[in-house]
């Protein structure tokens, strides 16, 4: 069922230190920050041949990565992001299976225009993953 | 520099459970647990189009990601992989930069059978950070 990982999202405390350390430090390809004030983020993506790395950034009031930092004051990888084809099929095997599905269970339009859906890390080792229908 | 993302690693409770959550309830592709008793893990590599998720488990005595476990009983997200083309040239670029490499500095032979290095998380948003020599 899921396809590729579409990305790694790390939460971090200085979005220009970590623009720098990708950058300069390990020479990867940084793209420009994008405000996404939909989702309380702002995020930059790092553009590596087989995927992406996204690092996210508290914007405004209730971000929903503030008590991530809060928790992690150095930063950490907040989840990973796989591809799936139908994303109403994937939550209906999920549920099928015992899998919880964050919120309401339906799809939101996540920062990239697409359709996602998140798990919940109890039931995944510990790691949040997001589910885009692409 | 840095190529692509090899793998995302994930330290795992219990690997029984964590293949069945990967081959059952997320339908990807489970490869047959590894044991590496040189480094102190079993691992189960789960094959994506793009790119491997590497489930570690601890094995035997004095299993490095024990104690990753023991601050995360329900697991989580160990490190990130990234491939270089020469470890030593990476090497002497992030010392240059600044940036700390674990232990003596001096590459080590994988689990994958190939020179890898691991960087300082605290150098990098909280994220332990592997390079390997493909």
């Amino acid at each position: 069922m899921i396809g590729r990982l579409n990305h790694v999202a790390i939460a971090v405390p200085d979005l220009q230190a970590a623009v720098a350390q990708y950058e300069t430090t390990l020479g990867a390809s940084v793209g420009a920050p994008q405000d996404e004030p939909d989702h309380g983020v702002t995020v930059v993506f790092i553009e590596l041949p087989n995927t992406k790395i996204e690092l996210l950034y508290p914007l405004g009031e209730n971000s929903p990565i503030q008590g991530f930092l809060d928790k992690n004051p150095s930063g950490g990888i907040h989840h990973m992001c796989f591809e799936v084809e139908d994303i109403i099929a994937a939550r209906d095997r999920l549920k099928g299976e015992g899998a919880r599905v964050l919120g309401t269970g339906e799809p939101k339009i996540g920062a990239h225009g697409k359709p996602v859906l998140f798990l919940h890390p109890k039931d995944f080792n510990g790691t949040l993953i997001e589910l885009e229908q692409v």
